[in-house]
């Protein structure tokens, strides 16, 4: 009965390959789950067909969230007015530039939808119910392909004068650094995936010992940020240097960001950050090397929580906090 | 008749040399000023003694605003935890060690009093009454002996969680670069006024051919960087290659403000910006070649206006705010 008071929401994670979507309740809590492939709903007609299709199976599921339902809210790979709930473009999935996608389900629903991009999702489920639910102001990064961020103040998501802030993976660590469309030495440029991987064949090739190049050889698979980890683990020098350097072009920006804005937590998710220690003590030491004792005594550096689930429960959020 | 109505407060920009005392109203106009050396009030006391006299003066001149008198704002060199109107030290003024400042102020003088760092001051005069004034969200930066920086958001100053940020002087511009105590290659070791001279002597030494060092010998001057503009004026080809340089510096560091919290405008003061084209010209053109096109069309970098009148105002503001 207690329950009954409890909004739910549908969050949904909009992804290159799959759509993935969670009954969420306003403690955070994912109380069913659905997904279908990106490639099966080609039209935006077909995505809200499947969409509705699996918000009525999820209500099969869990019968008492219908008369509590608040709204949708949607992550998206792309670039988003969030104000306006229009959606300029995604990187990765055509067919989807300029959509009023807010428009589009507040129609076909009846009820709050919202749209923010996937990063900023993500952010908002950390800092509201998973690594940084104790903290009003932090900076949320998640490593993956590319380095996302999403900027919590007041325990709002923080867009800036024109929705696109929180672009962290540009603030740049190298004013000569490697050139990109988005200026010079900025920090994906260096500790991307597929720069983490390069950085290691780069140095293996010229001459450097590890044991990475066989234990790729053994398992028939590419080298990845997974299976440097892998060699981290075991001791190897090279690994173990590889993460050093990753820590240390993070704790650049980190050191940067908290000169700037000085929130009280950084939070980082994605794949790398599965290294876990291997990555984050050296971050914490870099971090305290780069910042005079009142900025770095106040400062906390943690891991992402909510793993996968973020997204669809961050999306969720958004239609919680109107 | 018509301005009985508009409150007056007095704004105090506390130097280590002297202290400017601005009898400002809500339009952000100076109507009296007094002026008295810091050495002249050794201690805090004598301090708000001397406050306190010049105040009764600036009535004398302006009898109409004592009726409309809000408070006394004042922003200090140092470091502060404005919420609780705290002074923990003034970098270069002995005996402001730990002062609860604003408590004095209001017990002396029965009227709202609030401090801020100078910096902060600054940035909210320039951004409330000077070349900010249209902006909502705007980064302003000091460019002197350090590099300085405040924050807007919302027309209110940000100061972060725990009441220091904005010092845009320490984010970084190259994490393998200079040394000091905030970290490695932050932005004003490289155009401190100091760091200016210092590279264009160091230029000079590796036999650059430049007209700076007749000039500052036929003015029996040191060299710096106000003889450095006058160069860059008479066409100077290293002069004009260091103010380019120390426009570089900081369109890295304004490009990676922007990706991060993506302000509609930074406002640029301090003796450096007084070099005009030779400083804005390569600035909007080299943050332009650093910004992606969506981020580069939003963003404007204009001159501070108030010129050394900015933290008097910006000081009065603090009141006016409340």
């Amino acid at each position: 009965m207690k329950d009954k008071k409890v909004r739910h929401a549908v969050g949904i994670d909009f992804g290159g390959t799959s759509i993935k979507m969670g009954l969420v309740n306003e403690r955070g809590e994912i109380k069913a789950k659905r997904k279908f492939n990106t490639s099966e709903a080609p039209s935006q007609e077909a995505w809200l067909d499947s969409v509705s299709k699996n918000i009525e199976l999820m209500f099969k599921e869990v019968p008492s969230a219908e008369a509590t339902f608040a709204g949708i809210g949607v992550g998206v790979p792309g670039f988003v007015d969030f104000d306006r709930g229009f959606v300029y473009n995604l990187t990765n999935v055509p067919g989807w530039t300029a959509v009023p996608l807010v428009q589009l389900l507040e129609k076909r629903f009846g009820k709050i939808a919202r749209v923010d991009n996937d990063v900023n999702a993500m952010a908002l489920g950390e800092c509201t119910f998973g690594a940084g639910r104790a903290y009003q102001n932090a900076v949320f990064v998640t490593l993956g392909t590319g380095v996302g961020g999403g900027i919590l103040l007041n325990n709002n998501l923080f867009r800036g004068a024109y929705s696109m802030a929180g672009e962290i993976g540009h603030v740049s660590i190298d004013m000569n650094g490697v050139k990109s469309p988005t200026g010079k030495g900025g920090l994906e440029q260096y500790i991307g995936n597929r720069q983490i991987v390069e950085r290691a064949v780069r140095l293996m090739n010229e001459g450097r010992k590890s044991i990475i190049k066989e234990m790729a050889k053994e398992a028939s698979d590419d080298i990845t940020p997974k299976l440097i980890e892998q060699a981290a683990r075991k001791g190897d020098a090279l690994a173990l240097e590889i993460f050093d350097y990753v820590a240390d072009c993070l704790a650049t920006v980190f050191a940067s960001v908290t000169y700037l804005i000085q929130p009280q937590a950084f939070i980082v998710g994605g794949g790398v950050a599965q290294a876990g220690k291997f990555l984050f003590e050296p971050l914490q030491q870099h971090l305290k090397e780069r910042l005079s004792p009142y900025f770095s005594e106040h400062i906390v550096v943690k891991t992402a929580e909510l793993g996968n689930d973020a997204g669809m429960i961050g999306s969720a959020t958004l239609v919680f906090m109107e």
